[in-house]
């Protein structure tokens, strides 16, 4: 019996520890997608103690909570930060086979070097231990980042942030990590919120462009993309319910634009008519400055309108949508594509069913460079051992899986750089696995391309990051 | 190699091995969901053969026939009972990998004390040995029940049912195990089959109401829950082709109610319309009540008209539907949660693809009470090895697996109770594995809450059976 | 550790060798569906080198070759056959867990002695010996087909094809595999697409009919099935988006057959109507000769436009499509199996999500013959180990794996019967660890006839190859 957790966790063969271990374990990270704070970074955030980190705002670990009963009150409510970490201790226990069981004490041992077992008699020992950490070492945001061996971080940006974070970790120049931002124009592109005329409001303001119409607005976000740039941005990403194809002339996207601009409610089609009107003007765009194209999709939101009036968005009520039709989105690939040639594109859908579906789709579009257009690492949902199996699996089968860009945390938590880890681990387990059974030459010099690539070098070709 | 079906079938380590042993063999079986008939229980049903009890009501038997060529006469024609069972013996050699192969031998294993291989060239030695036990131990219903260790059993009952078998069961007072009656109204909810309006005037009649439009409707059904009530019903079970989603007034759905009773024929948008009110209408039911809300559904039904018109319905010719809408589920959830709080609710899907989707949305209603929302047992056409285990990881990974409810049978027979000794192998064999490869802590302190609380004590807990 | 791709290749377990050895490895092929050219069997067709018979046509290939950024020159381009090669070796060394990978060396070992590692660094070696072999022994087609074992090949015919190969392979006598035809009329069906009046008249033209209504089109048909016929085809085969379902009357079909004989647009809901009314008319002649019935599905074709023009169909820009609605196949085999019994029916969907609800409809339609509805071997997208797996493990589940009819190369080049081994190998490979795991008894007599079945008899009885 392996000991949980130890220096071999979730390596299943010699082959695999091989491979970890000689290629995998000390590369740093590239991160080019997460949602940290770039302030916290700049100001080199301190905690307090651990529920600070782990607790205020990781939905993950909420939906956990609530699975087994924790009121509320313990959870985001207004109970102690020592009464929540206790909760979630005691939760724990129970989530055997869940992700955050491994996440949780794999950063226990790298932050904190606590090796015992997070449960409901061991919460004193860790909170304290933890804290102590936290506020004597002390363990701040930048200490995280230089302990995570982190190179690059891209953050998630609306078109009208300032970016003054970014600048001003670029201008003080002291931290070794680049921090990037990255472009997700999600509040441009649901039109059908109620909030959207006074987002456009504000892009108007922030760009310095009167936006009365289609051709403004695109005045505007071309600025507002040049600002970007500016700023060291090459990705974009977007959010979509599902990827919408229903093509129309530019006179009627700027009448349904319009009308929304106007308050007046916009049907389905003509919702989606405006999406794929502004996500192919974005594409081509995109394509001519080089930008990487993400494109997030099959999630359904805030299923539960009790909760979601009391505690906003992105607090555990999405859900996987089952609504994700193939050929919508190979017609609007295929659109851009005939334009202007697709941009380099990664697509991830939160349903894994589409895993096969998304590789067969990729391996229809690829041209010009290695992996240009990529299968999504496992996210989200199916950011687990066996949805990182099952989403590599699906890519060696019907691509090349040696040229793909590999894990991002998509984190909300700085703590979360040991999903790099866990993933290099499932990504060498499997690899070693096929050596192993002589499924694939035991050839380290090829091998070690492919590990390295996968952990760590393809991304960083990929976005361009020098 | 391991020898077929020793003691420690399905147990691929020592671990695994210990759960089972010490923590979920011997306990007793709480079989909150099948559709055995009470009044065999009751008048203590006695079998002159093996064929009885096996081959006269299981569709899954009769469908592997079948797909050996097996001639229907075989099957539910005329033949004699020993050339029934004969043909059965034969299927059975090639059906490998199907869990009828395992189930048989664990059943012929446990009741008759049967060790060897059912093959058609043993097939007359089975049949004197199980003939023998039957006739002469007599293996009756009851003893099969006692044998079995079932604690509790919810039987599946519709709500113009006098429910006369369990007040006599319970009047006796000697049968140890509880019988339950669940409560089933599908054919209050399928307006559109032709025996609706009878049906109607069914209910009518037993419940002493009479039911001239939707607010009688609800009166009388509520007089029959209380009688359910009454009877000590605590769960519900609906069938469902998929959950619907389609609000309406309380007007509309009397019109849409009437229409039918008055043989009218309605469109699928009125008959979404009737059954999404009567279905919100019976949550709230429910949520007061503290009933159990059981929705089954991603089941087309009676594919095969001239076996239908043959044979009737639950004859083997059912399938997996691929149309399961994700948003219409959410939208009905939402809509009892936001008027009255969700019942505990159990979700589901007959169609393996919806185990994500399933497991991402449990965990956006729960709140109040452990596991409240939970992901049904892999069911009906996936109540099989590997059925088992991707609705447990799915769970694991998505969810809190410690406070799953675990298994039911689903069954129609009386043998199937191995099927409980089955699931809590492939549990104890999944999770001793994580932990003998490191990735949960050999803490048999949790580990046998877990264990203990997956096949037994969670169910009791949940469903309040003291 | 195993050595790559050593005699035991992917067998792993004693008794999966033993199984594999004893009863699969040496069994003849029946190759009962593939893409590859009579004439070249005809003309016994000799290779100048390697990159003929690997990368002229394999789509396969090119896709994998893009997704390394290999620019088109190399791949459909008019680069040199050497520098393809090499290009393609260079792309095998990241292509780590792919079929190609496995399918390449395969075919290296078996038909040019090759035991070591295709890489760029031995290509030079590789394509000379290959080269060698092809031009010196030679390694023509009809040694390749003899080499292979071939018992049975049937090709992929259009019903205005003249068969002549056929024929003059017959004629001739030599070859001891029989070459078959086998009736594909997708453009017989696909009236949306513009050739398709052309098509039409060819039809006329070579049946003598002529063609101006659905009554001599069927006429037509029926004359092209009678030709087939005499020249021995007892197969069909349908490639299809998704099985339609659009019941009409005669009248409507005919209309809009006329329609678009005259070059008028059909609207989708015409077009399911007449393919539904011409695969009903399809199906009860299949029935009534006794031929069987291919149903390949849950394709979307050409969806990269740029390509599609350039380059033509088959060129690896097809990809999995999401809709395949199983109500609409369900209720397409009730229609055929209540008009005149279903003929023997093999249902494929290039959508691996479908394979447990494809197993469970077939389970319902079951009647006469042994594994009369069969649940088609993994396809395409899906015919690497993995989907292997989960076809016959599906399969095994919900039906009974004993009387599947196995493995077909689906393959437009004459080395790929190594994949009826790769094949062979996976499934002893699982009913071998099956035993060694004691859930299958360790019983020869049945083991040998279920991996004979499956290998191989059970398609020669079904097919009714004598």
């Amino acid at each position: 019996m392996k000991a949980f957790l130890d220096d071999n966790f979730l390596l299943g063969s010699e082959t695999a520890v091989r491979l970890y271990r000689s290629y995998a374990a000390d590369l740093p990270v590239i991160d080019y997608h997460c949602h940290i704070n770039p302030k916290e970074i700049y100001e080199d955030l301190k905690y307090d103690n651990i529920t600070q980190v782990w607790l205020y705002g990781d939905h993950y670990k909420w939906r956990a909570m609530r699975s087994c009963g924790v009121d509320e009150e313990y959870i985001t409510g207004n109970a102690s930060d020592y009464e929540k970490f206790c909760k979630y201790a005691e939760t724990l226990e129970w989530a055997v086979g869940n992700p955050l069981y491994h996440w949780s004490h794999m950063e226990l041992k790298k932050y904190f070097g606590y090796e015992g077992v997070l449960k409901r008699s061991t919460a004193d020992e860790v909170w304290k231990l933890c804290n102590d950490v936290l506020r004597n070492e002390p363990l701040t945001v930048r200490k995280i980042i230089e302990k995570s061996n982190v190179e690059v971080i891209c953050t998630t940006d609306d078109p009208v942030d300032s970016l003054e974070w970014h600048q001003k970790i670029r201008e003080e120049g002291k931290l070794k990590t680049k921090v990037l931002p990255a472009w997700r124009p999600d509040r441009l592109i649901n039109l059908e919120k109620k909030e959207f005329p006074d987002y456009i409001a504000g892009l108007a303001e922030c760009s310095g462009v009167e936006i009365t119409g289609l051709d403004t607005l695109k005045e505007a976000i071309v600025k507002r993309m040049d600002y970007f740039s500016e700023n060291g941005c090459t990705v974009s990403d977007h959010g979509l319910d599902y990827v919408p194809y229903a093509p129309c002339t530019p006179e009627e996207a700027d009448a349904v634009f319009r009308k929304a601009l106007g308050k007046q409610k916009t049907d389905l089609l003509e919702s989606e008519k405006y999406k794929t009107f502004i996500l192919l003007f974005l594409a081509e765009e995109y394509s001519r400055r080089g930008w990487v194209m993400q494109l997030h999709y099959g999630c359904q939101r805030n299923i539960n309108s009790k909760r979601f009036e009391q505690l906003g968005p992105d607090t555990g009520y999405d859900c996987i949508s089952s609504y994700a039709p193939s050929e919508k989105l190979t017609m609007f690939l295929d659109a851009v594509h005939t334009r202007c040639g697709l941009p380099k594109t990664i697509l991830y859908s939160l349903n894994p069913n589409d895993n096969t579906i998304i590789d067969s789709i990729i391996g229809g579009f690829q041209e010009g460079c290695a992996g240009k257009i990529q299968h999504g690492s496992a996210w989200w949902f199916n950011d687990n051992k066996t949805g990182m199996q099952q989403q590599m699996i699906s890519l060696a089968n019907l691509g090349v899986l040696g040229k793909f860009v590999g894990m991002l945390t998509d984190s909300r938590s700085f703590l979360s750089y040991t999903r790099h880890d866990y993933f290099r681990r499932i990504l060498c387990d499997l690899i070693g696995g096929w050596v192993e059974a002589g499924e694939y030459p035991e050839d380290y010099e090829i091998l070690s391309k492919i590990i390295k690539g996968i952990s760590h070098d393809n991304a960083k070709e990929y976005f361009g990051f020098k």
